[in-house]
């Protein structure tokens, strides 16, 4: 049995009778009934997932960010150059990167995966070397990887989140580095969502009318020539995806395998996130939608998956920025139906 | 002259220069232009209270709860008794209550402070006892409180604000406990933003269709006895408010007055800054909104303001959670600024 069919086989459905007690308690805390809002809700779903309620503070936490190339790129999608991925996974490793900055703020490790990029990279001991092929074919042209670098790069995100919940990590955030790689994500949510490719493709990190134009064209050109299957998850992500989504869809099937809530950063992950709920519906139930993105492909996403993101800042840059803003707001979430005082232990009236 | 007088006239415009290099800063930041939303507004605004570009990281934070009662309560505006706002004051003083646990989560100080509340407290040396009144009186019979009173109810908030910023607190959260005081809040709003009452009125921590239409009916009723005058807003205050509001205008105004940004809870916070922006209206350029309340009455003040919320949870519960639950994410904006590498010294190329 090769690792994903073994990871897909351990995920355990959720646990709704800790669900259930995690909202009878919600009910008992000192204040009024539903007061916090989504929090309360998010509070039940991580006792659905860890089992117990309370449910443990999700502390500590990592974000992994998966950078890769696009062949994609070469039809001109975007006006960043391709080089700006590997200078950005340099960044990383010098903690001058957005991603950085925010997980220092929120107290979460970072680690930076090499699963395909293109161009050349710093040698540290901080990269994770596991590059499944410099950067994905440019899916206009031919499938983007074969069908074993899809699984191959869906393996190495599992074994990234196993690492990561071994060494101690109770919370699992997803990132991403990977330029023109909104155009493989709206490739992804067209195929799974079943939305037409307009109204899924935003227009990324900045680009023009023209440019927009075009990238829906790619798209339309790539989908027609693969005609990718959503029955056949592997198969539509060799063919259109991107390396770091495949790592992405395993590092959440990983996440889910180990009953440790995973935290979405925006489309990119929302698009892993679809191929992981083709693979396994469950996974869904251990992810926590971090924030909605100015991509209007991930509200789509985000309404298929029927998860309910909790920031909402107009956000468009990925790294796990969304992700890691939102984990203050998941360990509140935990804390307080852990540590709030119920109405009989605190001797405060109920309301007539 | 009196100390609000004084106050008063010690808040400084904000520096518009400061702003401006923060949005080119923003620009230079290695990221597309843009793409961290809502978050760079609020660093430049940070730029633009603290006069220097980074700003500096709002932390410490303190977060002041002003605890007060209402006689309308006994217009029968609120299923919760009265008394649950004492025994809220004693849960907080225990650290039971959820703002107790969002301060932990963020690493926020809690004070709390007895402005008016009615009845027997905890003594404590956790407490602030600066109660002006025991309780506001039933302002459909006569005004909440004399102008007098109203005035040293709002020094009690200038003097806390004071205070926290001498002992080093960079940051400060409003909070507010007092059952029935959505009541007072929509009297106030509906004042000064000239709304209808029954526009801004809400259904607080939770009432039946017989209570709201009650409250907004109770409400009506001491608008009419009273006409409150939205360009006499001490004496608006004195008739129709509740000391917790007093003191939290007085809040905002001490924290405008020594140039450290204020984050502002609900909607109980919102209608104080309504009445701070009538003393002061350079006040509300230091404010900083937290979140936005389930209630009506708090999308309109923040319109009125022309505050944009940080956090959007469907929260309705008071006591500074939303100020809470916002503040990592302001700390993250400020950080942004700061810690970042330039396109230039990460040597990232720019897009073409």
């Amino acid at each position: 049995m090769s690792t994903l069919e073994d990871t897909i086989g351990s995920i355990a459905a959720v646990d709704k009778t800790a669900a259930e007690v995690a909202r009878e308690r919600q009910d008992r805390l000192t204040k009024p009934a539903g007061s916090l809002g989504v929090l309360e809700e998010v509070s039940i779903r991580l006792s659905a997932m860890t089992r117990v309620c309370p449910p443990p503070i999700p502390e500590p936490a990592a974000v992994a960010i998966f950078a890769a190339d696009h062949g994609v790129h070469a039809q001109g999608v975007t006006p960043w150059p391709q080089e700006v991925t590997a200078q950005m996974v340099a960044n990383f490793l010098e903690g001058g990167a957005v991603a950085n900055a925010l997980a220092r703020q929120v107290g979460a490790e970072v680690s930076v995966i090499d699963v395909g990029v293109a161009g050349a990279l710093p040698v540290s001991d901080a990269l994770q070397v596991r590059k499944i092929r410099p950067g994905t074919v440019d899916m206009t042209v031919s499938t983007a990887m074969t069908r074993d670098e899809a699984e191959a790069a869906i393996e190495v995100g599992i074994e990234c989140a196993g690492e990561l919940v071994e060494s101690g990590f109770a919370c699992l955030l997803t990132g991403d580095m990977g330029i023109a790689n909104t155009t493989a994500s709206a490739a992804l949510i067209a195929t799974f969502t079943g939305h037409d490719v307009a109204d899924v493709t935003g227009r990324g990190t900045g680009i023009d009318d023209e440019t927009y134009e075009r990238k829906i064209s790619v798209i339309r050109r790539a989908l027609a020539l693969h005609s990718p299957d959503p029955n056949d998850p592997v198969g539509a992500l060799a063919a259109i995806g991107g390396l770091e989504h495949a790592a992405l869809a395993g590092f959440i099937l990983g996440g889910a395998a180990r009953g440790v809530p995973v935290i979405l950063d925006g489309v990119i992950a929302g698009a892993a996130a679809l191929v992981a709920a083709r693979l396994a519906p469950d996974a869904v139930d251990y992810c926590i939608a971090g924030h909605r993105s100015a991509e209007p492909g991930h509200s789509a996403t985000l309404a298929y998956l029927n998860l309910h993101p909790l920031v909402d800042l107009e956000l468009r840059l990925g790294e796990g920025s969304g992700a890691l803003l939102s984990l203050p707001l998941v360990q509140a979430a935990a804390r307080v139906l852990a540590e709030v005082a119920t109405f009989d232990s605190a001797g405060v009236t109920e309301k007539n």
